[in-house]
């Protein structure tokens, strides 16, 4: 009981603080941004070291996970300021019209198990509801706990700092999956993030449409990444590539939701060659911890699942000790890809598929036959430009990022960024969670009709006040009206 | 059975004519565009005779309406082929990352019953979706089967004459809910669009949300669009207000979206003065024919619901002889509306609900007390900005476009408009079914890492061959790099 009156206390708090933050000019949410970057530097050896300990990430990696961290609230909330994302529409020429965004309402934020910064608590979708001018409610990852509380803390500071309402971010820990219906079924939750399984993000998005008023939900649910080989040989260096994929495929112990999942490779001498190199580079790989014991099992009942479908065969078998995994491969022949849908599913952690096809048009059944996914990849020295049109006009329909002889894994936070793609990788592949652009998925749209100068929003005043692009009339200009 | 083979086989031919018309060029679809609208020209005048005898809907207000449909043809595939509502995004710093957007896939639209052209088989959602590069089926509204069989062989026609494939624009006559039902289900189906009641798309939500592969569904699903009169004399002229306003509930027999459903007022001399002067018109509009039994069905029912409610005063009773309506006006005191949710019910044909305030504090109330709108109106001649101020907060909370001091019917097709809001006003208000942004319903993001420049689409490649703006490395520019 006491829970269940927590959670509506605080989406009653989100919702009241929403009616003050959401009128906050860009500049207040700029100095919000600035303050919670000052507030995590004060507290980054604390924070590194205790998601070190709870999620058994390196603390190279944490370090880069920081700066993206910072580097997100940077950039969202600049990009958004500066206008050049609002882009309002001005028309005048019958009826004075003019359109703007304005945020949508309190947002509730799942944090992910695998960025204990980027995101969770810290993350990219905080900033960019921030950013929108929404307010926050996280609902911490149980496998960080203490991370999330000492990062929510900095943020919470920040806040107040600014001398916005407490409610402005909130975090709560719940024990259950009660607690998070309940969260998102609450009448003041406007919208939800989530980074996860495909079980965790489906939940939220049916949590949310039963709901008498549904909200939006921007699940990303992971992916399992295919690479595509496509001619031999592919490259200059194969045994270059099967370092760059066994990289790809093996940092962090395999936790990226972008991981290569499957590679697809065209039976050659070539092909062996890059298995074998490609099989022994993944041998060299240590032991390493998984970052919680949930991930582990699932991680070993994936792995373990394919074992038993008698045409894949084994190449790296499972060696696990209590939570410490090593690499995993196994390999298949396209037929049976294609004719067992289990090897679909994302398993994630250190392990990867190889996937030989006999012929060209085989592998194009394989491409074919893959649901929605992040990204695809291919590998290919190919001077053929229509073949290669071909495979991107079929990929493209898959996935939300093509990737041209280069790895998935590392998605770069710049503005052309598309993190997000057909369903099941995210529940809606209009919008991304990476990227500057995230902040469009808790933004909409309001139009001003006949309204005086002076009454309008600065984005839409005839002088132009904030000096931002705008489209007016139908060109896309700075010009005051 | 027979119907439920040709849904699979219309929907896999809209997949396979999708493969091909997914990869025109823009210049393509304008081609198809003009062919289109040459097309209907050349059975206007039958298609407006048959609309008028299915509709019964005026020659005028027909007219109007064809002219609108031509208008929207060129204007969305026009401001989608010239770039500005890409803004491709380029980021070269460190990878290369570059974005543009690509059709979802076949959409399935619902045509409504009360715009036989402007949102039916050649209205809004089809022009979005064609320009987008989805390929698109209809389900013909049955209350104009003619007018949608006319219109859907103009546009077959120039579907053939530009040379692509028949599956590109298709249109169903359906009998049943569970037909319907099937069609938002078809694995092929990339999206649904929607015009008309709450329940229908409501019902298509659901459908769309129970599928393996969830789907976007927009649809638009009516409003109250109140009108709030803020203070008295809100003009100089209040009979010349009512007069307009009567206009706005009673033109096209109050069968529009965006018909004024409560005018609210504050007790006083001049309210009652509005009120009688209003009264007065709406007495003296003429009966009509609504658009078919159903509709009539329903407003009778609408109506005669709220002369139950002892406080409601009738004030213009139901005069109805089979599908022939006379205007309708109930007026209700503020606390009454406040505790009868049942008030805040769209209903659809001639008849608006006077909501008489006693204080301001009560008018904020109704305010506040509102679900999701389309449109929020405020008449005022307050010079106190800041009470105007408070009024554009609390309604562009409620709603996707605030209106001073005109009224919400007449929606304008410009890049500006917003026609969504938050449900039940539309199931997703971050987007438009009217103006050139409504394509963003249909279209999503895709990036390309790392491809060489000639393997890019035109809109990405270096020397800006579409001489578009596009914002590279955060700056928007014609520029090439």
């Amino acid at each position: 009981m006491a829970i269940e009156n927590t959670i509506h206390e605080v989406m009653e708090q989100a919702r009241t603080a929403f009616n003050v933050y959401n009128q906050t000019s860009y500049t207040t949410r700029c100095t919000l941004s600035d303050e919670i970057i000052h507030q995590l530097k004060q507290v980054r050896t604390l924070l590194i070291d205790t998601a070190a300990a709870e999620t058994h990430l390196k603390q190279e990696r944490l370090n880069a996970e920081f700066e993206r961290t910072l580097h997100q609230f940077n950039t969202y909330f600049k990009a958004y300021a500066n206008g050049n994302w609002l882009l309002p529409r001005i028309d005048t020429v019958k009826k004075d019209v003019r359109k703007t965004y304005i945020p949508l309402g309190p947002v509730v934020v799942y944090g992910a198990s695998n960025f204990p910064f980027a995101y969770s608590t810290p993350g990219g979708d905080v900033a960019s509801a921030l950013a929108a001018g929404c307010t926050v409610v996280v609902k911490a990852h149980p496998a960080h706990p203490q991370t999330a509380s000492i990062a929510a803390q900095a943020i919470q500071q920040a806040v107040q700092n600014v001398g916005l309402p407490p409610g402005t971010f909130q975090q709560l820990q719940l024990a259950d999956a009660a607690q998070g219906k309940r969260l998102v079924q609450h009448p003041a939750t406007a919208a939800v993030a989530f980074t996860g399984s495909y079980l965790g993000g489906r939940q939220l998005f049916d949590w949310a449409n039963e709901r008498d008023q549904p909200i939006p939900v921007f699940a990303e649910m992971g992916s399992v990444n295919p690479v595509f080989i496509l001619s031999h040989p592919a490259t200059s260096d194969m045994d270059a590539l099967a370092v760059k994929l066994c990289a790809s495929v093996s940092q962090s112990s395999g936790q990226f939701c972008t991981k290569p999942g499957i590679i697809v490779g065209l039976q050659s001498n070539e092909w062996d060659q890059f298995k074998q190199a490609f099989h022994h580079q993944l041998s060299l790989q240590a032991p390493s911890t998984l970052l919680h014991p949930g991930i582990h099992r699932q991680f070993i009942s994936g792995v373990t699942q394919r074992t038993q479908i008698p045409a894949v065969q084994t190449l790296l078998n499972i060696h696990s000790d209590s939570n410490i995994a090593q690499p995993v491969l196994h390999e298949v022949a396209a037929q049976t890809f294609l004719n067992e849908q289990s090897l679909q599913e994302e398993v994630f952690g250190p392990c990867t598929l190889l996937v030989t096809c006999n012929a060209k048009e085989e592998m194009l059944a394989v491409a074919q036959s893959l649901q929605g996914q992040l990204t695809c990849t291919v590998i290919s020295n190919e001077d053929n430009d229509s073949y290669l049109k071909e495979w991107m006009e079929i990929l493209q329909q898959k996935a939300g990022r093509l990737i041209l002889n280069d790895v998935p894994t590392g998605v770069e936070v710049v503005s052309a960024m598309q993190h997000g793609g057909p369903f099941p990788a995210t529940t809606d592949s209009r919008f991304t969670s990476v990227g500057p652009d995230s902040v469009l998925r808790f933004v909409r749209p309001v139009v001003y009709q006949q309204f005086p100068n002076h009454l309008l929003p600065d984005a839409l005043k005839n002088e132009n006040p904030l000096q931002i692009e705008r489209m007016v009339n139908g060109q896309i200009t700075k010009n005051a009206l």
